[in-house]
């Protein structure tokens, strides 16, 4: 058996594949256009520094840092290889028998859920809310769902759940013994007064564990940070049992520390307060185009295309995401990322070229 | 629920605890003890460079320069965010109902099968023979046995498992359908008369997952980086589907790559031949305090004692493995890492004492 470069197995759904698509500007990864600031990169260097030695299982600088900044204690977190561990470390710390999903939704959840061997069952949202999470929710949360998975703002429709009706979830999923995992990795692009502040609610629900990520506003995907923020004990027990212990690389755990220091706090306020004004704008721009997109309250926007845009865009060096392989979306459903206003402004006007150059097709 | 600095969820059974004991002389940890060449660590940092994207899934670079060095299709490779990552993912995607572990062996195996549901036989591993996997074992892999998991050399005792004994296992493992792990973690340090080649043997047997880790002998524990061989591609696909997209940071892919070249290959083989010498000078001063061990063939040295001498060891700030958690072991037994000519006389040096006081004790 010689070396063959042959098909590799598994196949990939997400954005941000900029080793297929090198070089081209990149709205399908959602991710601080402005990247990782020079402390965090700092931090990222020292943690290479001592890359020889096992990283500390517990990551214990880092939990105290986050500890602190979130005013919860030490015991309430736990960290992972970004986001995406702590999505099956849930999954298979709990063992449920049923599993609510609301579709379309993070493909990432359907397999953490699979792979725990567990039955799904759909909440499908719709545009006709603009996949708004209703009130009707409560109702698919019957005494048989054991455990439920939501996101907010939702990921790929920037859609948030409002205070009150995440309250009330959490009341039912207290009465049924529902354990509710609410995905806030884009929480911090959030505008102040929409946020859930649900760091607030996790000690009076044990059974909500808040997932969040350094990857986003940080922006070190590569690097791979996330935290759950759960204080079910026994819950935690258990997802710390089937934890690999050094999980967190150093380099990450490095980056994040430096990450929680009051100047990345204000530069990561400013970061958002000014994508969303240039989302705003982009906004703005999609109607003037005539596109039809959902409001987003995150750093990036769901929109519908009868153009095959994805492809178009490749002409123009430009990647976006492709939604066609999300359930409940398919063809003709495209997420773009809100980054730099002049990047925007190449986005938007590739789409100005596509969609006016048909018009011109049209009048002829 | 204010910041509290309380105790955190779960406990560690390992080596390498360095946050525990700053600044100690640690031969807990079985880590080449040169640490990471310049290039390898010139890796990390261009690692660090590209942090602000998503790491390639696919590991393409990786994969192509592992696949050409080991003569393999690039499709019978997968990495994972260390070793430990993947002992899980082939546990859970064999999903198996009955697994068979020798006794002492790595704790991470127990855990990732129980993760996956199943239930564990065991097969007990005896001081008499040193530990060494003999025929016998081969009437332990019954038809009720779906999987397996071996490690060669075998972390703690250092055995490894002979080549004849390996090809009778494959062939019952193959004719009972059993999924066999490898474990050769620890391989680069075994003398080149006594590799297994178990990257040649993948081929003929589709059960074989054997898995490796660029951890020990380029000096990379902080980065994660391991990987696993296999030529069955629905298995792969199973691991595939379960594995996180990203779980392998970009440092480590970048330092990872850069292990591959032709000086580290060299380098690899001078730190092993280091080692073995090392070990064996080592093992002589073990004898000639009358410490009992086992003839190892990996970089550590699994020996008994009737002090508490992890705890005496602290003392003079060197820190070994105690391996009274080991199921099979219990207390008394310790792992001492070997590291350099200098480091291991500090050791031993330490141990004449300790030896040596009591000595005089008793002839007072």
């Amino acid at each position: 058996m010689a070396y063959q470069k042959d098909d590799v197995p598994g196949s990939y759904g997400h954005g941000g594949d900029h080793d297929t698509y090198k070089g081209f500007l990149d709205f399908s990864a959602n991710i601080n256009p402005f990247g990782p600031s020079l402390a965090v990169r700092r931090g990222a260097y020292r943690g290479v520094e001592e890359m020889g030695r096992y990283p500390d299982w517990q990551c214990r600088s880092l939990r105290e840092g986050l500890a602190r900044r979130l005013q919860l204690p030490e015991s309430c977190l736990v960290f992972g290889n970004g986001g995406a561990e702590l999505i099956y470390l849930a999954a298979l710390a709990a063992r449920p028998k049923r599993a609510l999903l609301t579709i379309p939704s993070f493909s990432e959840y359907r397999q953490a859920l699979e792979a725990a061997g567990c039955e799904l069952k759909e909440y499908v949202l719709t545009e006709e809310t603009q996949f708004t999470l209703g009130e009707d929710y409560l109702d698919a949360l019957t005494e048989e769902v054991d455990m439920a998975f939501l996101c907010s703002p939702d990921n790929p429709t920037g859609r948030i759940i409002s205070r009150p009706l995440l309250k009330k979830i959490l009341q039912v999923c207290g009465r049924r013994d529902i354990r509710l995992v609410l995905d806030e990795c884009f929480y911090q692009f959030v505008r102040e007064e929409a946020q859930s502040g649900a760091e607030r609610l996790v000690e009076r629900n044990p059974q909500l564990f808040v997932l969040r990520a350094f990857t986003k506003m940080y922006g070190m995907p590569g690097l791979r940070l996330g935290y759950g923020i759960c204080s079910d004990r026994a819950y935690m027990e258990r997802i710390s049992r089937i934890r690999q212990p050094w999980s967190v690389s150093t380099p990450a755990m490095e980056a994040g520390l430096a990450a929680l220091s009051e100047n990345e706090a204000s530069r990561a306020e400013r970061v958002r307060d000014y994508l969303i004004l240039a989302r705003r704008e982009m906004e703005r721009q999609l109607d003037a185009l005539g596109i039809c997109y959902i409001p987003s309250e995150a750093n990036y926007i769901l929109f519908r295309s009868s153009y095959d845009l994805f492809e178009r865009l490749l002409e123009y060096r430009i990647l976006i995401r492709d939604c066609k392989n999300y359930r409940g979306l398919g063809k003709g459903y495209y997420r773009t990322a809100v980054r730099t206003r002049e990047e925007n402004a190449r986005l938007i006007a590739a789409l100005r070229e596509i969609y006016g150059e048909s018009r011109t097709k049209k009048e002829r």
